[in-house]
């Protein structure tokens, strides 16, 4: 028998002074894996040895869909009911996800013999994962890249901010944004569309090797237009190639696009209780397991407890189903757009037409486009499935006070862009300002803050108790103090035109 | 006798790819909780699972003060000597800390047959934790509320960042704030009055119920008032339901309020060689250990180390003890107001008189209130107790140069908030602006930044060691280029009023 | 045989519930403890116990340096071939560091009978490291005082900022930066000269000690010049005195110095997907080995894994050597000056002389000073090295992508800082601004925002994949702001003016 102090003393060493590792290193089940993949290991485990040592640490890797089948249905993995034979007793290797649906991708290619997509797609990971799949497609996520480039509103508000200045004495001149600029800034998030024009040949240390040449490549966009039509990248969340429960459940990847000034989402949660808890007690937690129950698994709600997780209690009680459209719990949007209102009825909300003919969900003067949006109904009942994980930690009084709340900042971040939105319309009469461009002069710049970042950080900051956003730290301060701001540029430049 | 190897592999199994939770799933001592808990156990475990197995992980569901009472006086946890018979050998569940003293709490309702207290006041956390509640009590914390709205410069400025702005044409009229949009922002940290206005019937999936009906709730401020009339909030630092020392230990529970613009302390912290250190190596800390022993529980000094916790070294020599007045090791007060002054000597800051007639430390033009701060003597007796525990790890040359550094920024930077009050008297002086009201135009608002975010930011950079905070982050920078905007901003308007 | 569930509960009670600590308590070797250190450790042990329990956390307390040269090469981690008798056979203790080459150390003193430095430099660590110091000699770091303080360009910049400004009516004087203030703000991480000036008497609990008086101490920046006239600060990144390869080796020590808003370096590698992995990974990873095994000790880089470890694949591949020139994998310079431009030819910036005849390697209008910068084709090596460790993970293609929007980015950055240069000098043209001093007006300042911050932003955000850094975090978003408020600020000057 192991004495409880060696125990400790092994445990100490293993731990921290000692062995080379403690990345576990799985063993991949060598005779489940396909022969093609086989043959990529060959090569890939010395050229690309890194992904291939994540893949090794996948769950992919250890289980055939076949096994994947058989877990009960709240442990299931994946959705859909059958695969192919071929895929079906072997784990999930470079083969079986790079060779799907071949006919559809214009990324194909010949490559040692074998006929491979550069890019894997949301549609070929919908092979075993249909669901997530069907609801991720139908999400504004998806149509994130469409949502902007098709929308002349926010193609303006883009261009406006990534084109080149050129200056002439005091003239400034805005050149088109570049696609490399667009790529690297607003659509990096939002995704691009990856085209194949022809093919070019690539020199490695090992051969020179023809490849299709993909334009506004690499990119992982949660919008990303992909070669074989499909809309969206996993591998924003589920990052190559462990494409890992545990990393996507992270605040993290949530935090690489949801962050200040413009989405405080992730800033906003770090300075919670919420994300105190989480982060004083993170390493205690099970991140991979499924589905995840509370009290058991996790101790307080992370970005993917409270707006996608399948979650249980510790008696196998579900509170709340899993979903990959992230905005399915959401009722109100508060972000991105000058006026908050009811969430979207479609993920394409460049379809949206307001009064004025624009696809924007309210007016300049914050009249809403009824039709296109959540009716009450419908608000009530995405609000209550989130307050259903709410309610778990918080008596039903507490639940109704935080919404109270929220919605009454809600309510007075949009008056307080209203009153930025009424100097602005000053400046445009009195010809301060010119509106044919409503994004590029600094008066413009200063009412964009008011609604893009400020009115944001105090929703943010309400919605998920970051008072620091609500307050000090673009919040309700900078609302105020902008708004005075603008009121002495005004002034100034009236006394300037004079 | 299990081989090193197979242990290694099992502890891998275990921590990283197998079993469904790592969270230690502890057994209440089920013969020891009360008939009353297990009754409120018996709902809540279905209703609101969640804070049911936050208790379970808490050392209240594992002890009985008489058990408590029985660790040496350096381990003890607790501090009154006896509580009363029915308390002493039961583990501190639901209803021994819902149920007491209900004669003074207003929020006090009949539950299912049992007397019960919607919210537990450091009053009643008392009844185990005395010198901690009276530590507390005399704090600044605990009159955080009173110190913002019993003082009328402070109410002034909350009013004018809070209050919804309406413009008619150029004219900007401030609304008064409401309760609601103060409650999100100053008083989140500061703490609202929390007040029963009768009762109210809730909802709930099993039930209607009557529950007495709260005002400004919820709120977990440090100056919260409860409805028994006590001060402050416990929980904001041991968060329900586990109370865990651990998370209150956490720098992460002070970034929560203590951060920038205003009160940049997590941050300086994060980005200085402490943190650094604590980031690297947090995961070995034993973070709930009582007393924390320098260098065996923890290598590099948190907020709790320097401001609160009972250290000692290793050999057993007290280094400081510990105290819940967390402004007891503090000798020079650095934010929150115009300029730096010895602390005041009562938590009741609103008490102050300058020799304005204003509750603030030091005039406009920065005369002390001398009788209501900290005499030099007892300055340096603070300081000592600090410098205790720096020297534990730094010789006494190197903590001397350190706060000579420091006593120079937090002189510095008082020299330059002072530039910019001339400036701002000059401005009023001029009829530039107004100063009935010193906070909602441009150029007091200017003057504002100067003092509350970027002078704290220096002297916080330096105290902690964090350098960007002293120069390009809101420092230095900030101080000098606000200060040439300022001087700008009045040549311009006076260049208007022509 | 120890049973699976058992362990499960040890491991849980160990590490959570119950042992006073699980910092590895490592015993040092007593025997191979030199008597001078065993006389050290005999006080310090009760007078500063912190850094004697750092110390024997450290490797230095466990190896002497003949066991230490058994190690195989890519093991090893001290690269001198032999050192002195004395030192060869005994742990590297204190006196073993504080007593190297005392006759050039001016800080040197008589201590209780031995002949300690206070400052261990880097000059005495190459004793044992002698290959990690010729490279970091040679390094921008280890000249960063002097890059500073020898240009007249950045001194003026630093006086600027620094120096407390005093305000007569609406003058503003700028008074000469104090040494403590220069100190705590951009010495810091760039490093003070350290001095002697003579002796001094200190009051410690225990005694009265005669030390040597130290200047512009304490200090761990990086190109610190020391009392034996050796440059930089070893401890900057392995801090005193566990010296920790794992601590060097986190961001989180990069991120003391190497963060926004004027090199946003850690910024924007937490919020890059290779930051997501590492924050949601990092526990798993093997900090300490030497080699760094890509796949088994770590899944994502880090700076050290880019910049400057050893790494090597799986199967023992050597990917890149150890570099402690932290600039030796870099080809082009994207922060702290004016313009992007090829890395300079040697460390010492302050020698470079432009068209203009100013130390700055671009001259006003973006001339480049060639001679002093690298050649493409030296540019074209360093990239490559870069490249090996982009390699790993993802393929040519990609990488290549990459770079080329990368290149853009850079590109594109300049031109936003030559529209402002050219605004700028509209402003000093028509006398809007004196350009006497360029950096103390707001006009100048706004500029300087634009170089220093925000095309800063740009570039790193690019480099590293942090795409809001590119957008609306200090980047297009402030680029394009930043210039029209310039535009505006020059048209309300003008006004003024007439």
């Amino acid at each position: 028998m192991i004495s409880k102090i060696k125990l400790v003393y092994l445990i100490l060493f293993i731990s921290i002074a000692g062995l080379s590792s403690i990345i576990p290193q799985k063993k991949e089940k060598a005779n489940q894996i396909s022969d093609e993949t086989k043959s990529c290991i060959d090569c890939h485990e010395s050229v690309t040895p890194g992904i291939v040592s994540d893949w090794k640490l996948s769950r992919h890797s250890q289980f055939t869909f076949q096994e994947a089948l058989k877990k009960t249905p709240l442990e299931k993995r994946v959705s859909s009911k059958s695969v192919s034979d071929n895929l079906n007793t072997v784990v999930v290797g470079c083969y079986e996800c790079h060779s799907l649906n071949t006919k559809n991708h214009a990324d194909n290619f010949e490559h040692y013999g074998y006929s491979i997509n550069v890019i894997v797609s949301p549609k070929d990971c919908s092979t075993c994962h249909i669901e997530e799949y069907e609801q991720y497609s139908g999400s504004k996520k998806a149509h994130a890249l469409d949502n902007l480039r098709k929308n002349p509103v926010y193609s303006a508000l883009v261009e406006s901010i990534d084109g080149v200045k050129q200056v002439d004495k005091l003239n400034i001149k805005n050149l088109p944004a570049s696609h490399f600029s667009k790529n690297e800034t607003c659509y990096a998030c939002h995704g691009t569309e990856v085209k194949v024009e022809g093919k070019k040949i690539i020199h490695t240390e090992t051969d020179d090797i023809e490849v299709p040449k993909l334009t506004n490549w690499p990119n992982q966009g949660v919008g990303r237009i992909n070669p074989d039509g499909s809309y969206g990248a996993c591998t924003a969340c589920h990052p190559r190639h462990s494409f890992s429960i545990e990393v996507a459940r992270t605040p993290y990847t949530c935090g690489q696009c949801h962050l200040e000034p413009d989405v405080p989402a992730f800033n906003v949660y770090k300075e919670s209780k919420h994300g105190n808890i989480f982060d004083a007690r993170k390493d205690l937690w099970e991140w991979s397991a499924v589905p995840w129950v509370l009290g058991k698994n996790f101790n307080a709600p992370t970005c993917a407890a409270c707006h996608n997780s399948l979650l249980t209690s510790a008696s196998g009680d579900v509170i709340v189903k899993r979903t990959h459209d992230f905005g399915a719990r959401l009722w109100v949007r508060i972000f991105g757009l000058i006026y908050s209102h009811p969430q979207p009825k479609s993920g394409k909300t460049y379809e949206i037409k307001n009064k004025d003919g624009l696809p924007l969900p309210t007016t300049f003067g914050n009249v809403k486009a009824d039709e296109f949006l959540l009716t009450k109904d419908d608000q009530a009942k995405r609000k209550s499935e989130m307050e259903k994980v709410c309610l778990s930690c918080h008596n039903t009084d507490w639940v109704e006070g935080h919404f109270e709340k929220f919605d009454n900042s809600v309510m007075e971040a949009d008056k307080m862009v209203e009153a930025s939105t009424k100097l602005l319309s000053e400046a445009w009469n009195e010809k301060l300002a010119d509106n044919k461009n409503p994004f590029d002069e600094p008066i413009e710049q200063r009412w964009i803050k008011q609604w893009l970042f400020y009115a944001n950080s105090v929703r943010y900051g309400s919605a998920m108790g970051g008072p620091d956003y609500a307050a000090f730290k673009n919040g309700w301060w900078e609302l105020s103090n902008n708004l005075s701001e603008m009121h002495l540029m005004i002034r100034l430049m009236q006394n300037a035109k004079k």
